[in-house]
């Protein structure tokens, strides 16, 4: 009877897979290059087939086998993988199950509405006009934090969505400590002010020269073709349509080759996490990256930790050269990582440097959480948003569209997911103390070329297990200690206040 | 009662268009370029989606809808369109509930295994290992024939799924008085031999300029990017994701400009049929092509009628000039026109020139006639493909490989297809009369440039209906007569007496 249920649910949760892999590939599409006039009726598509999909995934049926297989004598008779599905799916179902449909209707149109309000906000720098669907937003995240149950802060339930286990405590610990040393490294680094010209690098780069360069870099991280492809669109993200079929797009600017080369980079980075969980776990739902964070961990290291890194570049600075002499012949390598290294505290996040990002999803996170805890009220948002920009980086934004209005999260009602960014951060800085352990000649090994070592004690360590462990048993099962925020500072200051001279 | 049977019809065959399109952009990705070691995952997701849109539109509430909405007096008061949609959502749901669906699962088996069958028994020349897999899908055909009801001759029952309305006994005369001609026609050519210089043309045509060309020539005829794209695949088709979408692939040959030019222009005929449906016939099962013939008629107009005339390349000459000028600032426009309208018998169908196309079709069709008929059986095939192949073309095939083995259809149990690539050249030179008689400067408007009044005249005329009319209606509306052969006779006498100075 169980292990029936076991069985209905897997079959279950494959074809959901298989839904899942349809609509992966008509979003794909639709931002590589699906012709414009056919976008309405694209939309149309998928939302049958999303409706489709989430009636598989939440009717009673699957709520039964969940209940049968969750009781404690059944489940612990289970393997490690199959109590992990069990887990992963009951905890997806009571989310949707503990809110009431209507209000989870009420929950969507509000939010489609708030994203192009938000938009024609943004673009007219009014905060006024967005402020009353951000208001509502806000009430009926709280209305679904009481149906979901009693957390130490109420904040915590929306954490554990995108960071499974992160609460405000041990949030409130770790940033608090890396701030108190962030702020001031910061400083000092804008008191030296800029050390490379970048005038250097201003030409225009061929799209095709990128594109080359672009796959010879996703090759030597060993990304691997034959289960992936690589497209250009408007904004570069990873996506995986199946275990063997893990794509991934760039921009092309033609006059600066930064956001190409690390947008490739960053991108690759989640795709070698995807491509290396078991093939054992194809078809479930575990067989994806464990969380927001755990994921971007792996695109911030490959894209900061390796890709702007010395020895990198000693090894590959002729790929460079091969693709622009004019440039890179003339240039030095020491010019060019300063160049790709350069920090200066902005007002943009998405345009924030490594050091300074961090400080940019604190001012989100003091606020998202003071508008859940009831401290702070949404009108207040732009002034407070000044305030901490101020306090944590020094610049304060001349309006609203450059400040609170920046991004589209909070229209979406995407609370909780911000700290996922400074999060990967800080995994990615304790994974690479661990790794450096494992391989105490990594920089030799960067420079002669064996990037495969990385991208195997990767995946031998973190890839593989895709979401049977859960982020803060992973970090403990790798690292030996749980997450702090001492070993990123250690990194910035190691690789920084050479480049700074501090 | 009845209208709520119909807004529920409605709603039933927008959703399965939804699916359709995902299943669309499945295959057309497939080919465009997915990752090879995702294919498996992807077939399997592929067959997940089939069959829950199969499901949806063969389940029992969707047959007692069409029970009621199909009783004379609620029919008759039906609009055209609704009587239309009534009309073809029956047949294709008769067609598959009058098949016990223990039969049709050993069908779908046999024709699955039986086309890896005909791949190696094609590369192995090896007729007999495909024989009883063919005797036994003949068998299953004349099973499915008995299900479905009496005709005057069976195999108008398989016409009738491709081609509504055809019989057999309407395509023995219209193919008996083709061939009476065409076989001597085809002879008089062959005597003639070739009259240009291929070799004037062979050279090696970069792959940019190639892609540039096919994208001019199909904003010439009016294909409209904005609802399309083009990409490259190993064979060239036309799919329509919605109507909205509709995409082209084409192959490119290095050394032969002709694959690629001729190919796009036929697609690209296909994709137009699909552009000029009526908007109104949107989420229907209307808004297609009516049928295969149909279909064929506007890809092989394009291709042949406007693609391969003097007068489209007196205009457009100036295009290959500029793409690459080596070759034809050398070749005259006279030489040109030779090249891309040699007439030839030859043993494989696909590479079959305007002429003698229509000949390997009623091999095709004689033999299938035949072994539904019962005349013929399996075994037989080689001996008679050669004898056909000698007395209608005048060649005969060294092996079977080159001669009954080299299309995929029969392994798909496709009967019934081959006929309407026959017709497509049939209705194509039917429909031309009518159009020079609506447009007796036709010759010159394409000299200046205007090909638009051929897309608006194929629109008003036959495209904006999709499967309103069927094609037989479609014909009589358009030409004011039934499908004859005399229209392609004397297309083709008209166009190649000068070309081979007969």
């Amino acid at each position: 009877m169980t292990s029936e249920s076991l069985t209905q649910l897997k079959a279950r949760i494959r074809e959901i897979t298989h839904f899942n892999e349809a609509l992966s590939l008509m979003e794909w599409d639709l931002r590589t290059g699906a012709p414009k006039k056919g976008h309405a009726l694209r939309a149309e598509a998928i939302a049958t087939l999303a409706a489709k999909a989430h009636a598989l995934s939440t009717s009673a049926d699957i709520g039964e086998w969940l209940n049968e297989l969750s009781e404690p004598a059944v489940f612990n008779a289970l393997s490690q993988v199959d109590q992990a599905l069990v887990r992963e799916e009951k905890k997806s179902y009571d989310l949707m199950h503990k809110i009431p449909e209507k209000l989870l209707h009420e929950y969507r149109v509000l939010t489609s509405t708030a994203q192009s309000v938000w938009e024609d906000a943004k673009s007219a720098n009014d905060f006024p006009s967005f402020q009353p669907y951000l208001e509502k937003i806000i009430v009926m995240k709280k209305q679904f934090i009481e149906h979901w149950g009693a957390a130490e802060h109420p904040y915590d339930l929306l954490l554990d969505q995108y960071e499974p286990g992160m609460t405000v405590a041990h949030l409130d610990a770790v940033f608090g400590d890396l701030r108190r040393d962030l702020v001031p490294f910061v400083q000092a680094i804008t008191a030296k002010g800029p050390v490379h010209d970048g005038k250097l690098f201003t030409t225009a780069y061929a799209f095709e020269q990128q594109k080359t360069l672009n796959r010879q870099v996703l090759e030597v991280m060993g990304y691997d073709f034959g289960a992936g492809r690589i497209d250009s669109t408007v904004h570069p993200f990873e996506i995986t349509l199946n275990r063997y079929d893990v794509r991934v797009t760039t921009h092309y600017d033609l006059h600066d080759l930064r956001p190409t080369l690390f947008g490739t980079i960053h991108e690759g980075g989640h795709a070698l996490y995807e491509q290396g969980i078991s093939p054992d776990l194809i078809g479930t739902s575990l067989s994806m990256g464990t969380s927001m964070g755990i994921h971007e961990s792996q695109s911030r290291f490959w894209e900061n930790m390796i890709g702007r890194s010395l020895p990198f570049w000693e090894r590959y600075y002729t790929l460079l050269q091969t693709a622009f002499p004019n440039v890179f012949n003339k240039a030095s390598l020491e010019a060019f990582y300063a160049y790709i290294n350069h920090v200066e505290p902005s007002l943009i996040r998405i345009e924030a440097d490594e050091v300074t990002y961090n400080l940019h999803i604190m001012v989100r996170y003091e606020l998202e959480k003071g508008l859940i805890g009831g401290e702070y009220q949404v009108a207040d948002l732009p002034q407070l948003w000044r305030e901490k920009m101020e306090e944590y980086l020094g610049v304060t934004p001349p309006d609203d569209a450059h400040g609170v209005l920046q991004d589209v999260h909070w229209s979406g009602g995407d609370f909780g997911y911000f700290p996922s960014y400074a999060l990967g951060n800080l995994y990615a800085a304790q994974f690479r103390h661990t790794l450096l352990k494992a391989i105490p000649n990594l920089d030799d090994e960067i420079r002669a070329g064996n990037l495969l070592v990385i991208r195997e004690w990767l995946r031998e360590q973190i890839h593989q297990y895709g979401r049977v462990l859960q982020p803060d048993e992973l970090v403990q099962k790798v690292t030996g200690e749980p997450l702090t925020g001492q070993y990123l500072v250690a990194y910035l200051r190691e690789k920084f206040s050479p480049i700074y001279r501090l």
